[in-house]
């Protein structure tokens, strides 16, 4: 691929509209929760209020998988709009206002009266390790009515996260996306996002490679358990046989680029310290995608996704703060 | 002073209940909108949506100069309540969540349908230092019925905000809690806050002084605008000459203790990094009285104060993060 002009955007993002809560703790409190560590999981309200009774002091920072993919991608200097719903509310007014002062066009009106705003109550424990409890609220009423046909052939790639696959209006908001997209002739990337959403969407992800997807992004749980196996090569050259173009990402071992027959293997960047590893793969999208738009060499797509998924772990919070651009810059000299 | 196994509370805190948007910044941002870099002023809600609205992403943490200091204090193993009004709305909730969850008893209702909850939003800039911009809100709606006087009689200390001046009902709030503990034999303590606060009630502070206050915190900046002096040293002697307990802290200068006759220069403790100095008063004054209401010599509460400190500057928010009691354990080995 290479950087279309014609495009008003390099990337248009869909996904789920989140305030992250963050809050550090010891493994006790997952113990003592019964919750799997490492694990995002769906919650309802009365749980995420349950939860956050529990929980140590926060702080709130914006967030969202997809959400934070293009904050990654505008801080990279790249074109990017987002599509998501929040409520009208004070979490809602956050997430707008941060996203768009990361410099993401995002319009998608908020809901009113509904289910507040989404959260994502973050446990990260001293291995900066993060545990993800979701409160979808208003996220759940996006709906096809919020995508634009005009803005969808106007991106050169429409990306989207598996997470909103759960509930059914958002989940038809993606198929009527990537159908403007691959009827405008523009490329679709998708991200399996958790296991979960592998396990429960299985035959519905599969029948999309097929039809509407060049890109897939996957970590390598997500990849072994879409294929059901415990080989993570297995896994990746099955993606590679139903996809175009195909990301495994293996935390510390570095990411796999699967195209055709070319295959990358690009180690990670090592990161100045490891506090919070929530939005890892939402950073690693970002600088691949921000290379792949411009019509970098896939090696280098790799790269800048490990640059970018660095940054992101070094603090709190799923979106960048350092200069990603200059990071960029300083490594390819 | 020495501990009082009587008292409920080593220290009830009065003051502002806010939560703080945190977006770091270049200097040119403050030329730009015109505000001078280390202030605190107070804004109307318009100027606060006009302003946020030109910011760039921030981060939501519990805030609030007193509030931080009990958050400091329970840290430190010292027993603290709060007393401040947020609205009944997500960051309200945000508000209660985190100062309980840091340990401090706090009561205080909702105020409903009024104002939202206050906020501060904090430009820091790449110097580390903040300028603050609070929207008051819901804080202006504590008043007389919200001082409880057999929580007031219970607590050791009842310390106060300077900031509490501005608004009329919360400073009422403040006499009334000042004069129910001195008739219970109690100590009172008040920060100055902010030269704005001085400049806008010397009288007033003078005359509490006099009658209702045993101990005061004052930086540098509020001493001396307090005296109208340029001398530092002239105005912590008129300080100490008006209260039993004066304690003057001037950044990275450390601290001067003024009791009776008695004078302590206390130095820094060096923190690991400088990122964000919001709270380094308030966690000062959370040291000092953790010492002081468990009947530690002065110098060693102010060197609790400045450990204290130190921890706070090293991250964003004006909250501690880090293990307080471990820290002051090293230190005094």
């Amino acid at each position: 691929m290479t950087a279309d002009q014609s495009a008003a955007f390099d990337v248009l993002a869909i996904g789920n509209a989140i305030v992250d809560v963050i809050a550090r703790q010891e493994d006790d409190f997952l113990r003592q929760a019964g919750i799997p560590k490492g694990s995002m999981r769906l919650i309802s309200a009365e749980e995420a209020e349950a939860l956050y009774a529990r929980m140590g002091p926060g702080r709130e920072i914006s967030g969202g998988s997809a959400a934070n993919t293009t904050a990654g991608l505008a801080a990279l200097g790249s074109r990017a709009a987002f599509i998501g719903r929040v409520s009208d509310d004070q979490l809602g007014h956050v997430f707008a206002h941060d996203i768009r002062a990361a410099g993401v066009d995002y319009r998608t009106p908020p809901a009113n009266g509904g289910r507040p705003t989404g959260q994502c109550l973050i446990i990260v424990t001293p291995d900066a390790q993060r545990t993800m409890n979701t409160y979808l609220g208003s996220c759940q009423e996006l709906d096809e009515a919020d995508i634009d046909e005009a803005r969808v052939r106007a991106a050169s790639l429409t990306y989207f996260e598996g997470y909103l696959w759960d509930p059914p209006a958002p989940m038809r908001a993606i198929r009527k996306a990537a159908a403007i997209a691959r009827a405008a002739g523009r490329r679709v990337a998708m991200t399996l996002s958790d296991v979960f959403c592998v396990e429960g969407h299985r035959a519905d992800f599969l029948e999309m490679f097929g039809s509407m997807v060049d890109i897939v992004f996957a970590n390598e749980n997500e990849a072994k358990a879409l294929f059901q196996t415990d080989d993570v090569a297995v896994a990746a050259e099955a993606l590679a046989a139903r996809v175009p173009l195909a990301i495994v990402t293996r935390s510390e071992k570095g990411a796999i680029v699967l195209n055709g027959a070319e295959r990358h293997e690009v180690p990670i960047v090592p990161a100045a310290r490891v506090l919070d590893t929530t939005g890892a793969g939402d950073l690693f999208a970002a600088g691949f995608l921000a290379g792949y738009t411009r019509g970098r060499p896939l090696r280098d797509c790799a790269v800048m996704g490990t640059i970018a998924a660095a940054e992101v772990i070094e603090h709190y919070g799923a979106r960048p703060e350092d200069d990603l651009k200059a990071r960029v810059a300083r490594h390819f000299g």
